[in-house]
């Protein structure tokens, strides 16, 4: 029993201390008020799944996955996301509910780290899955809900970019002949490469006009407008049916009043091959990363033998905390001193206050006087003192 | 992609679907409200640790562990408890933190399953460590919490069974001069083997007196009483020290006034060797499992180097789901239908009945009507009726 122990922790796990946590608890709290307010109701799945059924089915790559031996060898995953565990529970445990289901999760997720360079492997996301729907409404919900949420935690500045797969996809089948290039070409969208792209655009040997409209395809950033802009570079079936759809979305959104919140990018791309159509990502200003991502996934559920279409979206909880600066405001936190006496008067004391919602610490002013950090209370009560002063 | 996938999860592993979800969620709130309101402040530690820091730190048994190899074939463990990573971080994080700490948390641990038998290998505990004081006030602290605890999460009726190690291993140091004989009588304790115990005392041979003061010990239980009778069956001076404790500890009992929810049980035992004094467990009415556990572990913190006394106990929320048959009550939740030209009424409808915490779905009637369960909502607003009705 007497070996010392060390505090290493595996690669990208981390301890959070009362300050953070506290704001964490807090931003929570706010979110899934929100979430329940539109109607979600909250699942909660195994943090550790097989391999081969969550994490096959999963967005994250196979690389980024946090994968695990149990006892009896088989490939186990930390889940890296919660879009994929509760598609397997709409799929079996909750089979017989009629669609659509408005599903929702506060839970943390796991991402494999390789080397030192200090980023999280385990962090906490919260999201919707909105199940069996396929009306341009339910994208309109899930990002009238982004923006909810986002309001609901306090985040002042921020754009939800929305982009259409139907139509990035459309495009480039359009223009460009080889499976392979139009393949390099998402990749550079995906990194958001975009020098690359019109680097290997140049290379393709395309007519001077095709050429032009994917370059266009850049600058496909912007408000409403951009939505007829879209719909003039093109005029294959499936972008043509994606431009009717944003057309529709924007329309909803409007209804929604929450149009102001977002911005088109046609070409927004987050993963090569998960999101069917509509996918948008939420921003707070000066912030690198985002806030939330989400989108349309209509593949995912037929793989669990229940096909249908589904959204959703997740937002990350490290990024929101950042974005936020807000620190919540904690009840008064009193500290009352006894000696060993008084310590019926103390606890009566600490009974009353505690009632009334106060945090309360109390102390043996003789044992532990030396050691006490006062600062962190908002009143100190003693009752060594007030004694003191009746005599 | 296409590759049908199973729904098969890790032995042991769960989904909780929305109403149990929701109780759990309640009362995690009703039981952190109250550890708060104590002045313990919340922290996070990761769900993965390193076998041979918190593994080896922990009180679990080492068969019980949940061990996994990561992808540099190292032993991993999903934590089996919070109080080893607590101790961790209060070594390390928090090491220049004066003394006392009060800490809480809210965590999902694990323990291996080797068999179907359907115990759950995941579960939530919430729990508190009082690190840094010696005094029997802490324990009582502790104990108090405790109470207050079931009491605010609505557990009826419930008792704190009390014991205290230095009692027992005093009593059979005294009596008993083998040193495997004693560990064997532990074992028969720790499994509540009282039948084994009483069997392995006559296979002893001791004299008629001290035999009866080992069965007097399986007798143990009860009030105030109890610490007299206790005091007589023994001279060992670890065991005196310890009744004497105890009578300082049912002193302060009486001042929380709590002292009517306490059992003395003088052959309690928790664990073989990670308890130092006083430990307890609470059981509802008509339970089988604990609802909670908890003593004082003063050897735990210098295994991390800051050796310092230590005492805390933890909430299995599986047990707590079990004894409250309270549901709670949710905010109403509406359903608005309306067809397609009705959407910015339905949609200003929804904001206003958000605002006022309901929760609101809303389904455009064409679309989703045959699907809908209505038994869940607490109001149908029809639009498309409403104005059939106007007409």
């Amino acid at each position: 029993m007497s070996k010392p122990l060390g505090f290493e922790k595996p690669l990208g796990m981390r301890d959070i201390l009362p300050d953070l946590l506290e704001k964490q608890r807090w931003l929570e709290k706010r979110v899934k008020a929100c979430m329940k307010q539109w109607g979600y109701q909250e699942i909660s799945t195994p943090t550790l799944e097989y391999y081969d059924t969550v994490g096959e089915a999963s967005a994250t790559l196979d690389n980024r996955l946090f994968k695990l031996l149990d006892s009896e060898g088989k490939t186990v995953v930390l889940r890296p996301d919660m879009t994929a565990p509760i598609a397997r529970v709409a799929s079996s445990l909750l089979k017989e509910e009629p669609l659509p289901l408005r599903l929702m999760y506060s839970a943390n997720v796991f991402r494999a780290q390789r080397n030192e360079a200090g980023r999280n492997a385990e962090f906490t996301q919260l999201g919707i899955e909105y199940i069996g729907s396929a009306s341009v409404d339910a994208d309109a919900e899930a990002i009238a809900l982004a923006v909810s949420v986002l309001k609901a935690a306090g985040v002042k500045v921020f754009k939800i970019a929305v982009g259409h797969i139907g139509f990035l996809e459309g495009l480039l089948e359009e223009i460009v002949q080889r499976l392979e290039d139009r393949e390099r070409l998402k990749e550079f969208l995906y990194h958001r490469d975009y020098v690359g792209f019109r680097h290997y655009v140049q290379g393709l040997h395309l007519s001077r006009e095709n050429a032009a409209r994917l370059y266009e395809l850049l600058k496909l950033r912007g408000g409403k407008e951009l939505i007829d802009r879209a719909e003039s570079i093109t005029v294959n079936g499936q972008a043509r049916k994606a431009v009717t759809n944003l057309r529709q979305l924007w329309e909803a959104l409007e209804a929604y009043q929450v149009e102001k919140y977002v911005l088109l990018d046609l070409n927004l791309l987050r993963n090569l091959d998960y999101y069917t159509g509509i996918l948008f990502e939420g921003y707070a200003a000066n912030q690198g990363f985002a806030i939330c991502t989400g989108g349309r996934y209509d593949g995912l559920m037929a793989r669990f033998g229940r096909p249908c279409p589904a959204t959703g979206f997740a937002v990350q909880m490290d990024s929101l905390l950042e974005a936020v600066d807000y620190q919540p405001e904690q009840p008064s936190k009193f500290l009352i001193l006894y000696s060993a006496e008084q310590r019926m008067e103390a606890l009566e004391r600490a009974r009353k206050l505690r009632e009334e919602n106060s945090a309360v610490v109390i102390a043996q002013r003789k044992e532990e006087l030396a050691a006490l950090d006062f600062s962190q209370y908002a009143e100190v009560i003693d009752l060594t003192e007030e004694e003191a002063s009746w005599r």
